[in-house]
């Protein structure tokens, strides 16, 4: 399979920013001295550069949660059973997970996307979208995590979940995840991408001691040697994906490709985000980073794609809920901009020269 | 004047911590690894804590902006003319201001202090409660910024103001500021309570260039060898004080006597904290510091205090924008408390040992 032709469909243009401009002069003519805004003032120009629009609003946002299993389980790499993957799923389709109540508080909707979880659901529910790939990946420490070929069956099932359930008022499409065992996958991905030391890219996933975190630690390091540094997105995925990663980077690139405004969550996503961003560049420009992660390497990770997280709050719950927290600094962004007045309109005197 | 008799007053006793295991069971039961919400662990543990309650709730959350002139801007220490303190308090009032907007997000109902504006309003505004102690501080560069008589009736305003005011299903009150000079002010407070150099605490305000800033340090270092180091609260607000901080200090003792909870905006906001906790040490306890702000000096400050800010975003603008930006932290922080499911009501496979 070659990627370069394979992939050429998830291609899209760079943000168009002539309007960059008009966007920054209405900015700095808001009343308050220039740039006080600090980081609201960059949200503010990227959603409405986004939309291309000195009036930009944020309409009925999603979050699309994707689910797999890991093979990587059995090598004991997580502080909690593999059966809290769907355990959780079935949490966030009753209501009691954390991101339906992040979600409920800032009206988003929310999609659950089965993508490789190890269990058949009895109940049907309009939240889930179950488009597994296999019961959970092959053990990546003995072989390939998938074959090529579902990493690409994920990449395009994942781009037509968005191309088909995604409405044209959404205009905010919020990526989390669950998985245990996924911040494994994630390591690895984050190592092949950036290039940074595989061991600074090892944390403690849902809490794991010291010791949990040195055996992890070692099984990446042997999974690694069996698997080298692959440096083709579809590669990577076949050798350490998961299915919900790859299935969430295909719809990254979904909807990079629509234009829209992008909210990334933690370690995870954003190693569903490398992924994307690795076939399509201009991907980054329509992604907010919604944290930073408590898990040890989304830091460098963060730097590594120089861009700035919202929030840092020590959070390591996955699931959406760091871009879900993050969400109201989007909307004060956005009202400040439309809201505020200017020095002229409320006939306050300007900085003195 | 003796303080420690005058002010005996104020004092209050610490926050009641003895629901605190309970609360931390209800936290760790939840559908997530066990600490997995980082500081919204600890936001939902203090407002806990604070309401003496399981299910804790904030309910009418009000903003008090505290508004006042300083002589010291005849030194020319801020970029911005005087005349932009009355402009901006009128901003307030009509609603175009940054915290009007991010206000009326959240639900916030503010209230404008006038603690000495150096302007006499035409107009009557049901939200304006005019408590001038003078138009504006003298310059604190050639004399006392006000006399002790001055700096303990701005503190019995403040705490009056509050006790009046204040609606006991307020649960929630945020302070802010407006009063072009009042970084000069709140450095050489900071400095005199937390003996950090003062070079380390003067910044550049609403925005200095190099050489604005040397001339700020230049005149905050001359200011310092006229007034000294007082270590007695209502000395250190005689000499260097602005009135708006020494009444918001009156204010958050009012509240911490209440037992409510208080957001601390800015740099400006945590000198009348550090005022106020001088005076009451048990202050803390009931404070949530909402943000770093980006005018140097603030993050060495709140290292001193041990306390973790909510948002580093970034904002310098004051007039309580950072604690409203926060808002949503401390909500969803209480939501996950009420509303998230158990790990029994779930069904949720905890833990492995």
């Amino acid at each position: 399979m070659n990627s370069s032709s394979t992939l050429q469909k998830y291609s899209f243009p760079p943000l168009e920013k002539d309007l960059a401009p008009k966007i920054q002069t209405k900015i700095d003519q808001k009343t308050k001295p220039l740039g006080a805004l600090g980081e609201l003032e960059k949200i503010a120009l990227q959603i409405a550069l986004i939309q291309n629009s000195l009036s930009p609003e944020l309409k009925n946002p999603v979050l699309y949660l994707f689910a797999a299993d890991h093979g990587i389980t059995d090598e004991k790499v997580s502080a909690y059973p593999k059966e809290v993957t769907w355990q959780m799923v079935q949490n966030f389709l009753t209501g009691g997970a954390c991101s339906n109540v992040f979600s409920n508080f800032h009206g988003f909707s929310m999609k659950v996307v089965d993508a490789g979880v190890d269990h058949e659901w009895e109940m049907q529910n309009p939240n889930l979208i179950v488009k597994k790939i296999a019961n959970g990946t092959a053990n990546f420490n003995k072989t390939n995590a998938m074959t090529m070929e579902q990493a690409l069956l994920c990449l395009e099932t994942g781009y037509e979940i968005i191309r088909t359930q995604t409405t044209d008022s959404q205009n905010v499409i919020a990526f989390g995840e669950m998985g245990i065992g996924n911040t494994s996958s994630a390591s690895l991905i984050h190592h092949c991408i950036s290039g940074i030391p595989l061991d600074e890219l090892v944390g403690k996933g849902t809490g794991l001691d010291r010791e949990g975190r040195e055996r992890k630690q070692e099984v990446l390091k042997s999974s690694l040697k069996r698997g080298g540094t692959p440096t083709d997105p579809l590669e990577i995925l076949s050798q350490y994906g998961g299915f919900e990663i790859a299935m969430m980077a295909g719809a990254f690139l979904a909807v990079g490709k629509t234009g829209k405004t992008i909210l990334v969550d933690g370690f995870i996503a954003t190693a569903a985000f490398a992924i994307a961003n690795l076939i399509e560049p201009n991907l980054k420009d329509f992604c907010i980073f919604s944290h930073e992660s408590e898990e040890v390497g989304h830091k460098k990770i963060l730097a590594h794609y120089q861009v700035t997280p919202i929030l840092r709050l020590g959070m390591r719950l996955g699931e959406g809920t760091g871009a879900l927290a993050a969400y109201s600094i989007l909307q004060l962004s956005v009202k400040f901009l439309n809201e505020m007045a200017s020095f002229g309109e409320a006939k306050v005197s300007e900085k003195e020269t």
